[in-house]
């Protein structure tokens, strides 16, 4: 016997699938899962199928949704004026919990990075500028990651969107709050530097 | 909308659970799952239930088990004189795949730790006083982590074991000391069953 039983084996296989977990990190989950009550488990196991069968992308922005449209499209209370575009879902989350933005969002599913085969049709950009030109929208803002990917997809984005006659802005580039300067890196000095504001 | 879907929370906390995996490992793990196809998820989903349905322990050694009795107790080519005994079959397999040891095991399911409140009625101990009773066996091996709880257990089990006449040894100290038996490579652990003394 030099294999574990084959359940275990294809369980452990499995959870080797998940970012960054190795074969020493999945024999660990198996055998804990292995010694758990088995309501747990199955607990574990519904959750799975759940998240696939009941979460899709929102119609409207492609946030996660259980119904046709996501909490923010379908709260009323929303400025339908403003969107802002995210790369992924948990950006948006992230937005949220500033409770500073009543507007919309649109969840473009990526960034655009040419050496990765990323292209602007494999993004919701088209969704995005079809979402414009029906809605009464007078900006929108991008909050795209700091990196080079995030920054050339916000200047495709802007080149796109400008022609339409909406504002476009970006959320500042600056020294995270809370933290001394001194941890600060120097693009990001720099980026704070250049958007000073009088005060 | 400050939270996930329901769904999804669900699936993180779930996650989260497993040993070691903290909020965001198990955000990351259930990103991944999202966004994978459903059939990937399916398979894990299952892979879990099988786990805990198709797995039961050995009715003889109490390792893992498909059916009635483990891989290693059915093989009539073992020998029966001779009882390895671990703590966990994560353990066995190590040692089976030293190819040096042809006898039979016998899982405790832990190690005796007063301090943890693991005393030797929680351990397998009273079955394997029953195994030496009723079958021929010349000598159990001991190997059992080479930490206090493992040296504890080991004197236990040789004060029960040497009235009934049976040869009691131990691997040797060729394994580091210190750490779990389940990080021995399997050179070390072949010399340390070589190099058994009895005691």
């Amino acid at each position: 016997m030099q294999q574990y039983p084959q359940p275990l084996e294809r369980l452990i296989s499995e959870l080797k699938k998940l970012p960054g977990v190795g074969r020493v990190s999945a024999e660990r989950f198996a055998f804990y899962l292995l010694n758990q009550e088995t309501e747990q488990v199955r607990r574990l196991s519904q959750a799975l199928v759940q998240v696939k069968e009941r979460i899709h992308p929102c119609a409207q922005c492609f946030n996660y949704a259980e119904e046709q449209l996501c909490p923010v499209c379908s709260d009323p209370k929303r400025d339908r004026s403003l969107i802002c575009v995210v790369s992924h879902p948990q950006e948006l989350l992230k937005l949220e919990r500033t409770h500073d933005y009543r507007g919309l969002y649109h969840v473009l599913g990526g960034l655009l990075s040419p050496i990765n085969d990323v292209h602007p049709e494999d993004l919701r950009i088209a969704e995005l500028l079809q979402r414009l030109k029906s809605e009464q929208v007078r900006e929108v803002i991008l909050a795209l990651d700091p990196v080079v990917e995030g920054e050339a997809t916000g200047m495709y984005l802007a080149r796109a969107i400008k022609p339409l006659g909406i504002q476009v802005s970006q959320i500042a580039y600056g020294v995270p709050v809370g933290r001394d300067l001194a941890f600060a890196d120097e693009l990001t000095l720099s980026r704070a530097l250049q958007g000073r504001v009088p005060i």
